[in-house]
């Protein structure tokens, strides 16, 4: 990606998203910007789904939310058009992906509302910097999330389990990625449970629900995270008539930086 | 134990230790001051065992160290007097205990010099204010302590195993428990590990070498933290000529308090 050396690396992602000129996962983009999962949906479930949120700050951290209809969130991107500026959307009619797409303008409404959710590139660049290795990332690959039986607290027709994400640690990195991540409760703070994973309803760690499986090597624990792909999994199974989210990886790319989430 | 409501109870301690009216363990005396480890050493081992506590502030975090000869330690207790605040001491002679008794000021010389080490009172007074079930303190006995196959960092001839303390809970307490010892770094901080003991080379988590064995219940973690009997027993091992220590469980009660220990 070319971009005037003026521009932020989060603009230039942005405007190249918007262009169409990057249409791509946005892992490894704008390192240090923070980078979120995305819901649209009419206004009249976005009080509930707002009350959701609120509700459930670990899987869903709200970290930008629009005015009804306007596409402009500039608390996390001064120029940012939520219609464009993702590299990939998915719209949702009745609770099934009826479409994949790189601009969202053509369905545009009057009524839409914009929830930017944190997500766990943010607290991975953490780990990474204290040299935690993350089993999905050295193997290249999704990482595993998993429905729980953990409920989320409804709100309005929203309702479902918390769903969670999966590193593998060795016992002294995971109470580091404790203190670390706990830095960070905007995009999932600390992990909700570590070591057996059938105390939280998971039968098999090596078959995801989502994402890919790791390898857990002998002396590591699993360590589980409130997961983005939770508001996601809840607005699906409401069945809203009309709604809009990113593409899986496709993330909204904002100004923000990670290291100004950290609590201290 | 009377004392004048003038006096802060940390003082009132310490007076009732050194009249001689009070001669016992000292757990729950004081409540919300920090207590500490002695270790009296003469100079010319003290400056190798300031730089062992340097060298391993996990399980020797020094909160206050003396002058050569003076028994005063006035930024933990103005008033504090070493050679007769704790109930009871240990008097060591050759890497063996020749005395226990509640002054020492007939042993004292004028090369002592004196080691406040944090200890686990204070983190645990904090996990009880959360919530967290400490077994061994609604067990009623003694936290089970266990030497390791860690080693610390040798300083002179101060040298041997890592001694970690075990509190068995919950996945959930056990993340929270992390959470709020790491605000603690003055007295042992973030455990040092948790799940597999024979990953650190215990054994038999049943069988601790210092303390008591306590139940470990169905979904529970044992979560390891360094421990202040760390730089006990390295002493012991060293053998010192001469030295002085209190006696398990009978601590020094100092002024300092334990939330002013809190990093944030």
């Amino acid at each position: 990606m070319s971009a005037s050396a003026a521009v932020p690396a989060s603009v230039a992602a942005r405007l190249q998203a918007r262009s169409g000129a990057f249409t791509g996962p946005t892992a490894n983009l704008a390192p240090g910007h923070v980078q979120a999962n995305l819901a649209i949906l009419p206004r009249e479930l976005a009080n509930d789904f707002l009350l959701f949120c609120q509700r459930n700050p670990k899987p869903c951290p709200l970290v930008g939310v629009s005015e009804a209809g306007n596409p402009r969130l500039p608390s996390i991107g001064e120029d940012l058009d939520i219609r464009s500026d993702v590299p990939r959307y998915r719209v949702w009619r009745d609770g099934e992906v009826v479409e994949e797409c790189t601009d969202v303008s053509h369905v545009w409404r009057d009524d839409l509302v914009s929830f930017a959710i944190g997500c766990s590139f943010s607290f991975e660049e953490a780990l990474l910097a204290a040299g935690i290795d993350i089993r999905h990332i050295s193997a290249g690959s999704n990482v595993p999330m998993f429905r729980t039986s953990i409920p989320t607290v409804p709100a309005g027709r929203f309702s479902g389990p918390l769903v969670v994400s999966m590193r593998p640690m060795k016992a002294a990195d995971a109470i580091r990625a404790i203190q670390i991540t706990s830095r960070f409760p905007s995009v999932h703070g600390a992990p909700v449970h570590l070591g057996d994973p059938a105390q939280i309803g998971i039968r098999d760690v090596m078959a995801p629900d989502y994402g890919d499986a790791v390898e857990i090597r002998a002396g590591e624990i699993p360590v589980f995270w409130a997961c983005g792909v939770t508001p996601q999994s809840v607005v699906a199974a409401a069945r809203p008539s009309f709604c809009i989210t990113h593409a899986p990886g496709h993330m909204l790319v904002t100004d923000l930086k990670n290291a100004d989430l950290a609590l201290f």
